[in-house]
This record gives structure tokens, C-alpha cells and sequence, in this order.
């Protein structure tokens, strides 16, 4: 490959640590990339680490050791983490989203990709230094956010289904109630999924009881495995008690009135 | 906000274009956040332009007039994607994803975010030129591979549900027949989901018979909207004549064969 000059690495490093978050890339995987020393190397990822901390988008930590490295960390500071939670209650509140039944329509957001990439990252930074092997979510609606948190922390995602599919092989299913409307529900999981013995994060869009939680946490006990924590884009104010422990909501719903078309909801910060 | 070197602009600049791929950011956004003369930011992303295509990891493209800016599209070379997809047909056909009734287990593959990027990005290469509103999928298994080509193409996703459900208000139904099955299914979406006129490229992991993408393009027509492309990972060699007109299609599964354990599955490069 011709020669780099530092400003053109710097340019091509910054592109491959971002694209993969959280992933270790060895100095060595540059230094040959490059045909530069390691030394050289090093000073790349001390600018790239000082500009990304200047300006609070992110940063470059290093990993010492065998199996060591370099991995982008991605960041969001307190002030524009508060904007931009604030910015989505305000969407989120829009009269006209309301549903009848006491919903909200929250489809747009939830599924649009920035977003989703914002709010995963946010939720990820709680649980940057948790040592975990998967992130896992349950069909349908918490599957973007869930990708989104499995792509900034660089873990496998698992997809927990309504029923069994006949085409994901012999699975394990579990009865659960949900908390809120007391039905009895079902959740299956294929057992290739999951490794005996892992420690997953639950993520989802809406908590409520928490219902659906304490079901994963439930199936994935008959997988041999721990939920370590949940995390959620909106809990309610109500039940304060969920059927969980621990959980991370972003945003806290207080109320829906259906009859001013008010939402009641504001940022965890 | 304190005095930029170039580096440290080329690191930063780098990080924005390249967390949201095919958005227009303008160079004023730039020059305001550095305090620096547009022309100086011009000469910026020429450098890092020229650094990702001579790696051939991505390009920056220049939007001229009212509105305009620059954006940061991935690509692949010729020679990394006929890597990558050959590598995946290696994973894929593994005997022991066989799964009885001749299913492949193919989950760990596309909720690998990292895979899901990969594919997204090579997908959402054949539509980045194409005119387009929104990124369909229908749930479940097509969901990550979706989010990824909206993320790609900077599109909102919409995903349409197996049954109708009362957290997303009023919604459109039709009836269609899987083109392998031959069972009658429904596809449902929320009435807000789409805009009237609109044009779509539905994703999805698998095409056999193309039952699914026919009900998508029926269900497009409800929406007054039109589907202009398929694109999927994977699609049967048989039948060879599909329910709808156009698709892309990465890898082509020739033959499961239960017995011999053998999976014939090749990408079309």
C-alpha cells in the first residue's frame, strides 16, 4: 500500500474504530495496515483520543495486556444527553400520538435509526463496564433499541419470540403473566441461543409492572443464565414496585389523559 | 470552544459523517463548530475523502446547492465484499445448522450487529442512488438486516406486524399466501406508519417463493405507496420464477440436504 501520511490515517483510523464500537482493534492491525510503527501509531490514536474528548462525542480507550488494544467508546455529555432526552419527551408528548386505550404512538421514533443509535448509545454507557455475553430483547418493538445497545457494546443480540418457530430448532418456552393486564403469555427461545452460564442485559422499549422482565429473567434462568440489569427507553411512574430490581429508564411516564390530550413525561436526568 | 489543529478536526469531523452514513451535514455545521473558514473545512474533507478511498472503506460525497452539504457513504471493494460473503456462506453451511425440515439456524448470524452492518451496508449500496421514503420489513427474523440498510441509507424503517395491535392505534390488514407454504397469513400495519405516495425497498433475511415481498407490495398499494426494490440475504435458487419482478439477492441457497448434512449456498458476486 503507498504511504500514509498521518492526516490520511488519522481519517481512516477514526472511520474503522467508529464503525465497530467497543471493539478492539490491535495496534498492530494498524501498524501493518499502514506499514508504520507502532510508536507512530500510538501518537494517531492520542490525537483522535484528545479531539474526540474535546469536543465530549466520544472517546478512544486503551486496553493493556495480551489481547489488547484500542476500542472507540462513544459518548454523549451530560448537557447534550439532557437535550436530547428532552427534545424526545417533546415529541413524544405531541397530543395526536395518543391511542385510544391510553397508548402512545411511539413507532417513528423508536424505529428511526439516529434515534435508535442515540438511544442505544446512552443506554450502553450504563453498561460499558459490566461484564456481560449478551444483550437480549423480546419481539417486536424493543428490537432496534436492543440492536442499537448489542452494537455499541459489541455483544451478540438474542431475540426472545412470542411462540416457538419451526424454524429456529428445539426451543425452551416459559408461561409468564403480565404484569400489567394479567394475562398469561408465552415466550420461547431457542436453545442454540444462549451459552450455559452467560450474563445478559434486558432491553426494551416500555416497562410497566415489568412483567415481560421478570418473565426473561425467568426463562433465561432454565438457560442456566443471569439478567445482570434491564434497561428501558420508558418505565412508568406507576407501579413505583416493578417485578424486577434493577432497571435503567430513560424517561419516567407519569400520566396519559385521554380526555385533555395531555402526556405526562420527562427525562431521568 | 477552544482553538482546532487540523488533526484534530480530521478526527472529529471523521467521527460525525461517519455515526450517521448518507446525511447531509452542511459545511457551516463545521465551520461553526470549529470557529474556522469554510474553504479550511473544504480542505478537511478532501483529505479525508482521499484517505477512505484509497482504502477503499467509504467515500465522502458532496451535495451541492440550497440544502447541500457533504455526507460519508461505506462502500466495499469488490474484493472484500467477494470476502465477506464467501466467509458467511462458510458459516451458513456449517452441518450443523441444519435444523429438521430442512431449516438453516441462522439467528446468531443475522443478530450479530457487526454482521448486520456488513450486510446492511453491502444491501444498501444497490439503493443508495434510488429515490426512496422508507426501509419495510415485517417482523421478526428481517428486523436487524432492515434497521441496518435504514441506518445505511439515513431512512426511517417501518415494521409491519404478523396481527394487528391495539398499542398502535387504527391499521390496515390484507390476507396473502405464502409462496412456499401456500397458507393464508396476515400482515398488518398502523395507518400512521406510511405516507400516502411513498416509495419503499423492502428487506428481509430469506426469499423462497417471494409470498412475503408480494403481500408487502400488496399491502404498499393500501398506502397509495409503491415498493421499488427487494433486497434480501438470501434467496432459493428454486423456484426461479419469484411472485414479484425485482430483487437483490446476496447469497443463493441451492440445496439442503438432510441427509448428507451438505448446505450449497453461494453469493452472487
Amino acid at each position: 500500500m503507498n504511504e500514509f501520511k498521518r492526516n490520511q490515517r488519522l481519517s481512516v483510523i477514526t472511520r474503522i474504530l467508529v464503525e465497530r464500537p467497543n471493539h478492539i482493534y490491535s495496534l498492530d492491525y494498524f501498524s501493518s495496515m499502514f506499514d508504520a510503527a507502532k510508536s507512530t501509531i500510538s501518537e494517531d490514536i492520542s490525537i483522535i483520543k484528545d479531539a474526540l474528548l474535546k469536543t465530549g462525542i466520544g472517546d478512544i480507550v486503551t486496553i493493556l495486556g495480551a489481547g489488547g488494544g484500542v476500542k472507540y467508546v462513544s459518548s454523549i455529555c451530560r448537557e447534550k444527553k439532557a437535550d436530547f432526552l428532552n427534545r424526545l419527551c417533546n415529541i413524544i408528548s405531541q397530543p395526536d400520538r395518543i391511542i385510544p386505550g391510553g397508548y402512545i404512538y411511539m413507532n417513528d421514533i423508536i424505529y428511526r435509526a439516529d434515534f435508535a443509535d442515540k438511544i442505544g448509545a446512552i443506554l450502553a454507557e450504563y453498561f460499558i463496564d459490566t461484564e456481560l455475553n449478551y444483550i437480549v430483547t423480546v419481539e417486536t418493538k424493543g428490537i432496534p433499541l436492543a440492536l442499537s445497545v448489542a452494537r455499541q457494546l459489541d455483544k451478540p443480540l438474542v431475540i426472545v419470540r412470542r411462540e416457538s418457530r419451526v424454524t429456529e430448532g428445539s426451543s425452551i418456552s416459559i408461561n409468564y403473566i403480565s404484569g400489567s393486564s394479567k394475562r398469561i403469555q408465552t415466550m420461547s427461545l431457542s436453545r442454540r441461543s444462549i451459552e450455559n452460564g452467560s450474563k445478559v442485559v434486558f432491553i426494551d422499549d416500555f416497562m410497566k409492572a415489568g412483567g415481560t422482565a421478570k418473565g426473561i429473567l425467568d426463562l433465561m434462568r432454565e438457560f442456566g443464565s443471569e439478567v445482570i440489569n434491564n434497561g428501558v427507553l420508558i418505565a412508568t411512574s406507576e407501579p413505583k414496585q416493578k417485578l424486577v430490581d434493577n432497571y435503567i429508564a430513560l424517561l419516567t411516564l407519569y400520566n396519559i389523559n385521554e380526555f385533555t390530550n395531555k402526556i405526562d413525561i420527562k427525562p431521568n436526568i
